[in-house]
């Protein structure tokens, strides 16, 4: 089967000629005559980094399998062909046809969409998908990104995170002050009103920087992601949870003139393969956070600590502060915040009863 | 396009012709040469019956978008073409092609199926599909279905369920005695010995029963699916959690010679949409649970409670022996059983510092 290819530096030349004018080809299956599409998937990760990274290597295996070929979709590392941060430029101006990476890294730029990844105390991963599948997060998420020429769609997720791993002890309010930590996005807003310094460093700069000392403490994902970057050869203590990302989302985007040039049947299967990603990742994590949580809770040499109730409850009241300055500069904020908050509300009441009171039976 | 159909009562008598010999046939698009499958699906559940039964629907709908109509699937009710729990057995045969319901419902045929559904105080949801997809049970699954020429995916799951509507309260493990509740499976067995008595009844008859006081209690789903059949008129106690069933999967089981007929693409396009129900089902009901039991709440003459924490500790133990037993006399069940506690034991401990943790700080 013949099929035109689009390397990165010519997807980028040409723009989006590969899957507007799709060439009409001979499949290998019965000799029938077909439109192949060949695309390009820029992502914010470190190329097949696990977790995060496998699971668009396995979007874009599933799609070409479900397509028989007809949907073939190149992906590249976060700096392979566009910088890790600048994937929704890149797909919104049609440079490629599609991105993965995370909403609330489009901060400063489409402040609204930190809520369809994750917000500081907010909804974990089954409620978030709650809300997107069947609670009209996803149609105001779409909504937003209309004016850009994209289409969201969920796609993965790593369920809650740790809170980071640290080479100071956090015993009250007093020790964030000063603390320098890498620490992205809203959690990073919040530490700087209680004192602290956030920090923006990308995956690959954390280790060296924690070691040194340039940084006294970092967040990053979780046991499964952190071990594989070294953090736990960096510092001693390791506190839970992650009150910043309590089961961040994360996000395939599509050029919507990408996306209009594909018969249903392939929409389809990309709308249908994104969601199967959703539970797959998380399944990556739950399996990939146990075992390597395991392996931390038997090192001598770390500690692994719930933060003091004090602390969060003081991280909680900056949280509220900072919603509320977001929600009254952003219309959009505004408007999506109110939904979010108000799904929050009603499913917090029934994860209490259910998943929440299940943990707590299960535990005595 | 031409599709050769087979309504059910045919493709029953005519078992498996219509996907072994399918039809090469004209598409639509592009006129080109292609297979086309018509299958039927056989359920366990009330015909579009909210979460359990419309999940089904979204499988087929989707499958046959993704297909471009290349695989229809028609779904049938429970008690519409086979009883709601012989589903196991009419696919295994090659009656239908494709069956939906829950593995412990082949309890006393195949007892180590119940590990791929629920235990309870077992595996939560989250914690389910990290074991299914990535730590080795589905490959259990499919060795212990092989026997039967069948091929089982994991597709739904509806999240912790509840204890059930009580019309006696109960606070201590005496008010257990006597009790007559409608349980099924482990759980039922667990309510025996703690001195009940378990009965098993079709969905549609356990409004009537609970209403005339033929059974004091039942256990049915959550808040969305027992709002959905009246089980809120028929009684005054909601309790919580559902220790029996802590995130049951559920599950899509296809005939072997059946699944082999399929060419490659269409089999992922089958695999990876049952995965993608998974994620669909227990947002449905993440948002529908809440939506429900804030009604629910509102409700002067209903009481939401938790069973007394003596009460699940008994339950506990009881269960302790229970799966012992089980795990004693089948091998099938000890092998599986090893696999499942194993990964609980890990799981549990990830469990408790993200998730569980997650919870407790988020609501202080």
């Amino acid at each position: 089967m013949k099929r035109r290819e689009f390397v990165g530096g010519l997807a980028a030349a040409t723009g989006l000629a590969g899957c507007a004018k799709p060439q009409a080809d001979c499949a290998a299956q019965g000799g029938e005559s077909v439109q192949t599409f060949a695309w390009s998937c820029v992502t914010s990760w470190p190329p097949k980094f696990p977790g995060l990274g496998m699971a668009v290597e396995n979007l874009a295996e599933r799609i070409e399998r479900a397509s028989a070929g007809r949907l073939k979709i190149k992906i590249y590392g976060g700096g392979e062909l566009v910088p890790a941060f600048e994937v929704f430029d890149a797909v919104s101006r049609g440079a490629v046809e599609m991105g993965h990476g995370a909403s609330y890294y489009h901060r400063g730029k489409v402040d609204a969409a930190q809520f369809f990844t994750a917000m500081p105390f907010g909804l974990n991963r089954a409620e978030l998908e709650g809300w997107l599948y069947y609670g009209g997060g996803l149609e105001l998420w779409r909504e937003l990104y209309e004016p850009f020429n994209l289409m969201p769609f969920p796609c993965g997720n790593t369920g809650v995170q740790m809170g980071g791993w640290f080479n100071k002890e956090i015993n009250s309010i007093d020790d964030l002050k000063g603390l320098k930590m890498r620490i992205p996005g809203m959690g990073g807003e919040v530490l700087r009103r209680a004192g602290g310094t956030p920090v923006i460093l990308p995956g690959a700069e954390i280790f060296t920087s924690l070691q040194t000392g340039a940084i006294d403490a970092t967040e990053w994902v979780g046991p499964y992601n952190d071990v594989t970057i070294g953090l736990h050869k960096a510092a001693k203590y390791y506190y839970y949870p992650g009150w910043q990302e309590p089961g961040p989302g994360l996000e395939c985007i599509i050029n919507r003139t990408a996306w209009d040039s594909l018969p249903a049947d392939l929409q389809a299967i990309v709308e249908i393969t994104c969601q199967s990603i959703t539970t797959d990742m998380a399944a990556e994590y739950t399996n990939g956070n146990a075992i390597a949580l395991q392996q931390l809770l038997n090192n001598p040499s770390i500690e692994v600590r719930a933060f003091p109730e004090q602390v969060i409850r003081h991280l909680k009241e900056i949280t509220t502060e900072v919603v509320a300055e977001l929600m009254a500069r952003d219309p959009a904020a505004a408007k999506i915040g109110k939904a979010y908050y108000e799904y929050l509300e009603r499913a917090e009441v029934n994860s209490r009863i259910s998943e929440q009171a299940y943990f707590h039976t299960r535990k005595n």
